[in-house]
């Protein structure tokens, strides 16, 4: 299992008059770790993208325990639970600077070629950078 | 079954460098399905809110088929498939001006009295109204 | 001068836990109304975008007088005061349904050209059908 | 003077279509530098709403120099050129990991008493904390 944990600072603009996180924005939040956990892996996603390998998002679900607030310094747990092959797999747990949970949620993903939009092995290099986590 | 359309048009905003509608954002495409189905039933949710009680989302999980591309004008089908007690179930199919369905989507909510927090039952109003259609 | 106006509802997603529309959000409904004047001119800017021309923005300012809120229905005064040459300017007003104005607003975007990143000339289209309205 | 650096990574989600920051991103880019701002000054924003106020802005504008891509790290240089009273303006300068300059922007906001919506002065405790800077 491959695993990263990213802190994320709650911002103005993504509270909503509830005074509650806006329950779309987690999903840019769970981005934002997908994107950090590829770094520190050692293979950014923007590197990804430039060589021609997109992640579009299949399948998305979170379920919502308590709301996050305003400045509320979240950490999101990430990981990858199994290897993955054309599709990967993250699951997330939130919570807040009290060790709250704040929600769970799940994400499945394609590797797709961006000029054809056809779906793709996943590339050589992060496929060697993850085996060493499910070995 | 209560059922209801809406029609959305994608925002430059809401689009991401890979030329679809980020995915995140059919959250906020389905909360505002959501505000039209009930004023359109007749009791308008900010008067809810207005009223003392809130709708937080409890669930929310969602297929995506195909991408929502900018100024697709998209046509968001709701239902409430079941008649609602402290919780309501909504579903969504998301399909564009050509008849493509591009995903679709479930979300569980629940009546909360925003002063305590706390769920309460569903406002008897809405009750009133919605119980027309499950007879 | 060409002017158009377009309505917005306010979703909840857009509100702050001020309870109002968090302040960068106009920044989107004038993208809206700039999107739909152009629509309404003849010329939809998903066109202009095709033919390889897009529409950066290169200045934006506004003055805010009221706050906007969940549910409001706007209205967005769209206006083209001189004809565009490389260059073209906006003025939006915003009104709530109740009449009272929430915001002045101003853009001045450049035309284009999307595969070398330089500016152009208007397109030869859009200079037409602008024409008629500053005669 | 006073002034603040902050640092933001661009998320996928800030991206359009066109491969650029949106435009209207900026603003909740300039909302984390003030929050930040505020609490490098030991007087956090969140605890001015606590006590009952807030600071809604009144005028916003922003040149665009450049664009800001995904993934770039920025960095925000805010500025508070004047000892604040009743209003207080904030001016920025964002520049890339290159050191480009992308854009210059500024704000100024009211001090507001959040029960009534009428302006007030300056918390006590926020002018005492400026004021070192000066003399």
């Amino acid at each position: 299992m491959y695993h990263h944990d990213t802190q994320i600072r709650v911002r103005y603009a993504e509270t909503d008059q509830m005074g509650y996180v806006y329950y779309g924005n987690y999903a840019t939040y769970f981005e934002v770790a997908r994107v950090e956990a590829f770094r520190h892996l050692g293979y950014p996603y923007k590197k990804m993208e430039e060589e021609g390998v997109g992640m579009p998002v299949l399948e998305y679900q979170i379920k919502y325990l308590q709301p996050a607030k305003y400045d509320d310094l979240l950490t999101i747990k990430l990981a990858i639970p199994e290897m993955p092959k054309a599709r990967i797999r993250f699951t997330y747990e939130v919570t807040n600077q009290h060790g709250a949970l704040i929600n769970t949620g799940e994400t499945t993903l394609v590797f797709m070629n961006m000029e054809t939009g056809k779906a793709t092995r996943i590339p050589a290099e992060v496929n060697k950078l993850l085996k060493t986590y499910f070995d």
